[in-house]
């Protein structure tokens, strides 16, 4: 089944050991091209090494699976836990982020080891109800930190003066899919939030009703074209278009277009490339989005009008991660994948919603200040894993994931 | 007229001139106590001296009053405009915020010719249809600094190991209103914001509708008892009570209580005063109110839900700031008054809302981000200043404004 | 004794309560032009408020001399010497020195009526043998913070975007003494060091012989023509002149020019004055003096150079502090006054120095790394105050004391 | 001559091409035990990449040799001097010095194929009497820079909290040999400075003059029983022992011990081993080492002191690097080796020093500020690196070099 081995792995019609170790291999593919050392630096707080990204999702599997739910496991190294857990209070104090790019050891090879370990010992509690739920939050867990993967490595080797290359670009074949100008909406009552079919964070619920006011959603995502138009009109130095903090962001960093760019390249996980115009924008802050909507007399859409478009789009569709590969966004045609899109709301809970009891309830709600919600799915995100209920969320100055937008407005 | 020189000008039934002068006669009313140096100093970069204040509202309507609309008026000092404007990026650069409090010059007595000679000159305009929308803006402009400079002139008496007293407290007779445990509500459709009568800011609208699940609203402000309670039972050390912005700051900064807590004292606008336990507790962060909620087992009001109740209530009742003098929150059972309440909306923009053209247009809309909303109204707000549908923002760790909470519960 | 009242005061042939009292009437006449508000602010950490001086000299002599020595004094504050204090730990914790312009209370009048007080009760130690020791150290001591007092303020007006003047220019007549291009020296044994005769700082001692090789020192200390040469030579852009700490502060802070140049004006304390291309540059870092000694193809003297040189020159004459008021180096042959002079000796201990013991052994040992040593005198040091032993010392970055510079060479 | 492959090889009755095959070889016996990763890590800015110390050195041959020497030589990569000059303005921009541990690429065995290219193409160029000075200045630029990839790859590891060895103990002999307690000595005028036979950096020169008073220097270094003592007897908490800017460093810092203590041991290139209490203290900062020689009652020598000494005793001797291994302090009589030795003397120019033209010329002059002497040598100086006259310096606060101190006296 080799295929499957690069495969995301969380598609439907899978078991949940099928899924569980296509998502395993999946993580080893996307380092197949690093070294020891590519796989050990760490390039900002914000981001964590390739090795860190390994070995912490087989943390979560190895701690709250076989420790909690396996009698008889032994921890693989009882010193690691200490290394990679992530920010779980509930599981002890921990390692400190910044410093994560310092741990030379235990190297790539040893990680890998453990990796193969704990697999071997889960496959006893695959497809086994009472822990299936953990399972499958182990699964999506490490999804995201597949995507966190090949966001931070593209960082780290963009820090490098040489410019390295993560891997060869794939071609991605365009996606022709009819698209409309605008996707309207006539307002009313909508059911937002996850209802229960299926795996979803818990911060996609409870499902609740919003009354929307009819508005209006772009058919596509701003483009590398249309930013360049913004540039031109000097976007970046109308104090007018911009938050007050966003201003501030772009006077304190030197802010003068979107991360990666430089001349007409951006740099990719295969090096710095020429920019396609079409290509939808990326690596873009909330707050460079919010000045793009202002500048272009519309808005960003806020997370529910997003949702309420989304609930009759196919959430596996477009440019979303296969296999273990580079990965640059495309021009397509279709809402979800390509870059994650920022919208206007900020990152919340639901009416009602209350964490789970113990350490895994630190999963989302503990970050519910300071952050823009972001809906959709990316190049970089695991095909399979996103959905329409799906709340992504980063502080509005953060931008080295594959963040875009796509613009909204009153109708 | 004695008596109006010294409250607080908004209130109906006044013509816009006597709320013109009465608020430009409190505003030095408050400084009365104050030496030159007093109204010098700045003590941190969110805080801004006493005589900036006086300073920075006169400016404001020296610009956007008389240069704008009296014909033939000279400013009073070329020079002084780029060391009072605050952050309108239409007007021009300015002097750096964190360096207001080294302006020893001008001094206090110059400030208040300047206010003497901008009065004089203003009269010409009041009650004139043309520009009496900006003359009340400007009239609230300023109430909102009279709060500013009572929180800031406190913040910089706490610096001081002496404890200096602003002014003797004024005895405040407890407010005698039968209030019940909880203001219950059915959910539904509320309709939310400033619905036209009467001056509000531009983020209070538009008017829009809400959908609201069912909940209930405390009858009463959290007091200075049931927050010892919750540092008694170690809330201030237990993670799992809090956001993890708010945890990482309760750590660098090693908050172990309110601002102004010191044993059973708190520094008051009249020096260290013993607390009163059935007092409103004030002074604590958005992460403080967010935490004392989890541990409480109750949550946070929506901006929306508070609204809805508070549409029923006396904005202009309970604790608040009638004449220049020392404030402190007192026990009272009315919704508005005593210490604003921090609720878990962030301050975002409603449906449709638009600033307005030109500089005055930068009053609201560029800080929609990053901000949470309070409602209601503080002892040191300007009786008549606020309203249900009045939204106050600051950001989750700013404590040293009248900060408190009111809880809320799914029902 | 009109007169006494704003002259130095440390002249020979007055007795020691003459002195005491004319140099305490001196600081007091430094801040005659200064309202409450100038005496209070603090531009920045290495600074301190006008009225901070005034009170912490007066503490010096409550603490060390009254409170130590005169039977029954009671302190006039208890609760100031921790407001006062500067760096004595021996006498125990104290306020924050880059919280020192918070302090608006107590009022630059309670320290005047602190002062009277105190030299009251003062007048009865005066000229007696036991302490004559340790007054004549505060007398020396205050002369130290009057000069500060002016450096300070300076910095503090600075920072006014209005520039306003402490006070008006005094004319200076010009020096009119035969100096010589060059002081030679054969080199060979030079005595260093106080030799016992009269008040000196522990840190000028013990005096002990250094062998000297043979060199020249400049007749005339650098010009601001000078100077204007090596910025036009590119001076601030050539990173070869420069010490590599040196050059990574220009980098850092942009450094381009003198402190307070702006076009062809400085900042002075009579406000913005057209600059004399005659009068010694001023306000010049160690780093920069040194680059500007290595673009002359010379060197800094060594402190064991300038003193034997200094030896045979009078201490009391040229440009130095006689009276309150205005001032601005000017031009001169003298050797001492005008501005200090940086030499290339770090501030170190002589052989066989030994702190005192108690608090005042704090005064000078404790400060022995990593500044650098500056000898002769400045427009801002009282007459009488400086001797060719005398050791003064900053670090290399600070630039906001009168520094200048006398070049050296090796002949 | 697989001896030499491991040994200093700067030893006299070599040849130069012994001599620099030999250090060579020395540097790629220091990593052998290195991962890529390993090698890669950075753990502060002072501290450089194992695999950048290779690289560099490799450059300064490639550069200031093979670029300039030898006709027709192309460099192995022309991207690769942006990435490991260390600080030559005059050869043009670099990598940030911060940044150093982001480079993955190119990987150590990539670095490793560099060096021997260029040390193929050096062999043309060894003992060949135009470039010999330069060779020779490379030769000892490396020995420089294997002591700091020892101390630098120490630090990198202790970093980690799994505290991984560097590489297993060697058993080092102790070094039976007789010393006074005190080298005394007379006082007068001692020659100081390289006299021109044999290689001497440039800031070891000119010889020169110096008048000595009459001290004592102690025979052994202090060891870790003395330093407990200190510690014992409250030597971190006595503010009175401490210069100024060391007792803020000690508070800022919260420094207790000795770096790399916990309990009762140390951090070795080894990993954790117990602290022998004979071995002499080491990784202690300036400010400390003063600090002990104050509660001692007596002080640290001058550098010209030491030298005066030093100039009878075998430079060669003692506990020095001689092969590519793990050391650590161990006890000794010798007057060099070990750890190198704190002298209380600012690291100033010598009388008529002139650094050297051209890019070489910045090796040392221009650190002339703020740091201090050290003398001697230490466990991971190669043998045969020091001399009497050499001149170790570092900043005040620095200690993640092998650094202790000997006692001196008045006598």
């Amino acid at each position: 089944m080799q295929a499957a081995t690069t495969t995301s792995g969380a598609c439907q019609g899978y078991s949940q050991a099928e899924r569980f170790n296509a998502t395993r291999r999946l993580s080893e593919a996307l380092v197949a091209s690093l070294s020891d050392a590519d796989a050990t630096i760490q390039s900002m707080p914000d981001a964590s090494p390739a090795k860190w990204h390994l070995a912490h999702t087989t943390w979560f599997f190895e701690t709250f699976l076989l420790r909690d739910h396996l009698p008889g496991y032994a921890r693989f190294d009882e010193r690691w836990p200490f290394l990679f857990n992530s920010y779980y209070e509930a599981e002890g104090a921990r390692h400190a982020r910044a410093a994560r790019g310092l741990l030379s050891r235990p190297s790539l090879d040893e990680i890998l080891d453990w990796r193969r370990h704990v697999d071997q010992a889960m496959q006893a509690l695959l497809d086994r109800p009472d822990v299936s739920a953990l399972v499958e939050l182990g699964i999506h867990h490490e999804q995201q930190h597949q995507e966190l993967l090949l966001t931070d490595i593209k960082h780290a080797l963009w820090c490098n003066p040489l410019g390295p290359a993560f891997a060869d670009p794939i071609p991605v074949a365009p996606t022709e899919r009819d698209a409309p100008d605008w996707y309207e909406h006539p307002g009313g009552i909508a059911r937002i939030g996850h209802d229960g079919a299926g795996f979803a964070f818990d911060n996609e619920g409870p499902s609740h009703r919003v009354l929307l006011e009819p508005f209006a959603l772009a058919g596509g995502l701003v483009s590398n074209r249309d930013w360049a138009a913004f540039i031109a009109d000097g976007g970046y130095r109308t104090a007018s278009l911009w938050l007050s903090d966003g201003w501030a962001w772009v006077n304190a960093e030197g802010v003068s277009a979107p991360m990666y760019w430089r001349g007409d390249e951006a740099f990719t996980l295969s090096g710095w490339l020429a920019r396609d115009p079409d290509a939808p924008v990326t690596h873009i802050s909330y707050y460079e989005a919010d000045a793009f909507a202002s500048w272009a007399g519309m808005r960003l859409p806020t997370e529910f009008e997003w949702e309420a478009i989304g609930q009759s789009h196919d959430a596996s569709g477009g440019q979303q991660l296969d296999v273990g590969a580079s990965v640059n966004p495309v021009p397509s045609n279709a809402l979800f994948g390509g870059t994650w899109q920022w919208t206007r709301s900020a990152y919340l809970p639901y009416p009602r919603f209350r964490p789970a009891n113990g350490a895994v309830g630190e999963y989302n709600g503990k970050f519910m200040s300071g952050q823009f919600v972001l809906r959709g799915a990316s190049c970089a995100t695991a095909r399979g894993h996103s959905r329409s209920s799906y709340r992504n969320f980063f502080y509005p100055h953060q931008r080295w994931q594959f963040t875009g937008l796509r613009l909204a407005k009153d109708v």
